[in-house]
């Protein structure tokens, strides 16, 4: 996944107008407009890097000319103390970037780092960690970059990449079957079908209907497994629910193909990296 | 604080174009443009419930008659298994815009519950826990919303409501004598100064210089107290670094006004709030 | 596909800024800001009609009490002469949103009514044409929902919800066997994989790799009738090429499930309506 | 007239993110981050070429660094199988960008070709051939680009550049003579007025009120020709009404100096073009 | 010229946020969210109201319920202690929305009252007081409503609704003869053009070239009377230059057609009204 | 203050836009897309320069290869006749910008030149002028930096930085003391609280509350005499009302700190500044 510059640009803008409203009143009186700064960003804890291009935009915007080297690239794991970037430039535009560089590699590092927990968790099993649709409103595109830079899988970017049946789709079209039917009259074919499946009963249903992808929600460990025995290659397994650290390397073994989780993204914590002039 | 309608609703519209992108592809094949639906809100876990109007705005860009009736009020402490609040109304507007409208509400109500376990946190004492600039991107309004309804104070809204001298102003100005008078030749006199000090000695040339906020920053317990005894009152007292759930009370007690930590904004889990049809 | 009122609101508001200027300056100086007028929009072409709730916000937005009432719907026939709707209310609004209105619906319907065109030549046969990403830059949402409303199907929306391997992409990564592996290696389960193949030899070579969609790209009848033989249901097969209203029966005949064209977007000629007053 | 980059820039961009959604799945998969590619956009078909700044701005948008070299500008003829321009520069923006790139100046010369061809068939009259307003919803300023590339003349921009009487304004109005007096009270002294008269008599009316321009919509040839022999001068003439390859010529005959028509915007096919890489 | 609700709603929004930021600290911890007021809309002095819609929809946009009741109009004259109008409703939204509102109304009607000035010491003299295009950046469609309410006529909107030919242009082109020459092929029939001359010998040959309007730029007031006499009605004549209230009726007396002065725009201090609640 | 490119960008192409509309029609007709010219920027009054990046940021968009030789800076003192810059570059665009760089660059000289004769009116007094929030909607920014530059000092940016209870506040409060306790609840340690006072007894009550800032409105000589008196250095004492050219040093004679005003923006007029080419 790449994140193109044009289009993350106009967010950074806006993020940078939204730390620096009026003006850094601190910097600007007490910085002389052509002072010159250097520093190194260093890590204080140990993770995933993620989001350089991004933390080297921010200074971009405010000052075309700012010099960054980086000693790590996103993916790589950084350990407590590694110096991962020298910065020199123009002391103005470090001072009053800083924050809004920070809090966007910080997040996306935090994101990085949680996945390749979940992922690294599952052990040998071929399983994936997938991320959901529960993210931060206007802030998606990072966190599924933090993700895939993290080891994880990306599930579908938002509600029109993919079909997803879910309990009440099933209520209001009267039962699966009903719903995938006219779900493929109308779908694109370029589009894949996933039904949510409470029961082993309802996952039935659903492969009669030769459906993409089946998810198993909230089920026991036995029953996933009677599910991956009953599907049998014939559709993606997906398993939600109750994921863990703790949880994962279980669900895994059932033979799912995928394990989505919305706390790799929403209860992440932030990495802690510092700016150290 | 007001989240102003008009303030939020673009970034909720933008926030549903990002989940919604050509179409929700299922729920426009399986409901009927005229069905009804109607649900709850409902929470699987306690804490602050924060993000009433935001949620309800969610659905009112969708479709303007949607009916929703909320059973608590931002701030109210939800238990587990409350019902907070009964929707109804188009089948496809709530289907449609249901996860944008929980991924608002659980990640404000998530914020401001972490916000009160900190300040309950501190118990008894007058001092009050508030954020800082470590924010999500372009979504700091509705976290500093979300901090204020917790029950935190806030902090500085961005760089230009309240000037701060870090180390690296101290280190470009010479010393924070120099800093704080070269400041107030610029600074509006609607704005305050506040140092960020390190050392005892710093909080003594602060304190000379007459500024009106000393930010102790990672500081013994014992520095601490000693800082406040020597302010005495003069300038109002902010701790900073190493606050967690375990450390704020003693903290607290060293006499401190102001305990500011980002955990509260960007380590705070989401809360579980869930929409049942 | 559902036009989501949110979504199109500001596409239509651009749309009347860029016809408004600073203003209508002829109707602004003759018509009195409380006159009032009654209208029809009648068709004086025959075809499928498609954008009246476009049609219907255009006014909405330069006066909220625009009366207007349709006779037929999206998706309907109307013939030459068809009284399609009538409109009444504020005439300065009438007269200053006609043109902008006009081009919505004009645009719109001849999309829907060449896509029909396309559609109804093929005959009994089960195919389906599918549009391209050969759209007017951004306008793609307001064409694909024409081509849904002509009775055509949806090929992916963007680079983002389908893989589709073509020839630069094979010839990068070596063969279609390579890129196949690389791709799966990287997308998301949600995702379908297509291939564009060129000879029947690269539909073997896409068909070991088991990917959900063949293109035929400017193959020869003969050669789409070997290559369905070949793939016999294995995949979805697609045409591209050559896509004429006299050939489209032809392509059709060969067993091919979609046959896809940029003519019914891009050259599609606008149908004829008239606002008479 | 010229088409300014900064404010191209952004409709560009808006059309890159309508094709790129959350990224080019396939490309980003399959293409390293620095490969390398050249290629050539080559003519399918013969006309007139149009947007080559446009088209360049598309990949310098994605990649700052590409480099093209055109073979012709903006304007000329190119007949099938000429090599318009080569392209080289970094692979995953060559693809990433090509069906955007491809989209805006296939149809921008589709539209100059198609007025080229409506001015060709003029012959030696010294009429020109003027768009109209209906355009495509946004895309006007690309479309008017067009037209005045293919050689054709342009109309008023919108509805504030220049002051049109038609029927509805004449009806609430009274009369032409009203409408033209009201008009001229509030009318800057900068723009023109022009009537849309439908018979001789109300040629007759317009010429007593000294107009700019009168346009005699859907008259006869002979109509026409009186119309002109009336006016004589005294007024700029358009014709409106039944334009079509075959009748042009015909009604330029008849002594009109501008004849106006939207065919050669909104039923003008795109021009085939293709970057054979 | 009517200022369209939409085509100002996003300017006013900004407007507001710029003044709002964060939100109106001191209001929202003062004022009950269901507290009410009233109050009115009193003049401080005399001229000329504008901007009614304007002041009402800052209103509007913070709180729809809000009731304003005005007892003039835009273009009437107010006297010293003259109620414009009446305000009631949500105090919140009337205490923040004040200065905004406030700041609106007076500039529109500054600008108004000024121009009337203008126009009345022209006194009987047919002329017209018209503005130029040195307004405030992205302020103009106000300052042009405003001109026009106060009485005085509209000049160009901007570069493209008619043709001006200044003395740079003259100097590349060689002369007013080859500058209208070449003009004339290039320009579209919708648009008119203007010459600035600096002398009489210029006034002549824009004559010769049959242009739309001639302007006499910073001209003795006997060169004016010649320039006229010599135009004798062939053009439209426009004043321009040492403008002051002082010498208008003077430069009107020469039988010039338009005095144009950017005076009454950006010299124009604004009207004294106040919210007395 | 610092006028960060990124933030004023958006502005002055919105501006250009404004200006510049479906394009400069003059220009493009008469000069040729590859001829040059070379100008002078030079002042017809005297005063304070401002605003000289702005004016080289509006070429710059339209040409980024434009070259501008400052031979002053922003805050400097120009003479009638000085020459204020060198500009060469591309003719096309130096024509099609000269309007815009030259409204922004009077606009803002004007307010820095009005703001300048404040400040020395004040003589030797320790007292600065400040502006207000009566500004130009959306154009703030600009008219702070202008202020600034002038020799001024800012009051509050918005609503957000600093708390202010005028009298309607008060009133619903019921007192100064009542809306000091329940403002001090709310608001941030970060922000300062002024208190408009019209009588010496509202002085004393805002003493007693421990504000930071008192607000003298309208107050006589006598009054403000006797409220510095009273204040004597516990409070930040700023004048408003009947703030003039003449008034102003008596004013600042009486002890207050700051005296503010709406006039250094909202009534100057601006500075002639002349481009000759």
């Amino acid at each position: 996944m790449k994140l193109h510059d044009f289009l993350i640009e106009e967010d950074i803008k806006s993020a940078l107008k939204e730390d620096i409203g009026f003006g850094d009143i601190t910097t600007d009186a007490l910085v002389a407009d052509d002072a010159v700064l250097s520093g190194n960003l260093n890590s204080r804890s140990e993770g995933i890097l993620c989001g350089c291009s991004v933390f080297e935009k921010v200074f971009k915007i405010l000052c075309n000319d700012i010099k960054i080297k980086f000693y790590f690239k996103d993916g790589d794991f950084i350990a407590c103390g590694d110096k991962i970037a020298d910065i020199s430039g123009n002391a103005r535009c470090i001072l009053t970037g800083e924050r809004t560089a920070l809090n966007y590699i910080q997040r996306l590092s935090g994101i990085a780092t949680e996945t390749k927990k979940y992922q690294d968790a599952i052990g040998d099993y071929p399983t994936k960690i997938v991320d959901t649709r529960k993210t931060t409103p206007n802030f998606r595109i990072f966190e599924k970059y933090a993700v895939k830079t993290g080891g994880g899988a990306l599930h579908r970017f938002n509600l029109s990449d993919c079909a997803m049946i879910k309990d009440n789709h099933i209520r209001l079209a009267g039962s699966i079957g009903n719903a995938v039917d006219k779900l493929k009259e109308n779908l694109s074919h370029a589009h894949k079908i996933e039904v949510e499946c409470d029961t082993l009963q309802q996952v039935k249903e659903a492969l009669n209907c030769d459906v993409d992808i089946i998810m198993l929600d909230n089920m026991t460990i036995s029953d996933m497994k009677s599910a991956c025995d009953l599907i049998n290659g014939r559709a993606i397994v997906e398993a939600s629910g109750n994921v863990t650290l703790q949880t994962i390397k279980e669900i895994a073994s059932t033979g799912v193909d995928i394990i989505s989780s919305s706390a790799i993204v929403s209860k992440a914590p932030t990495l802690d990296l510092a700016l150290d002039i």
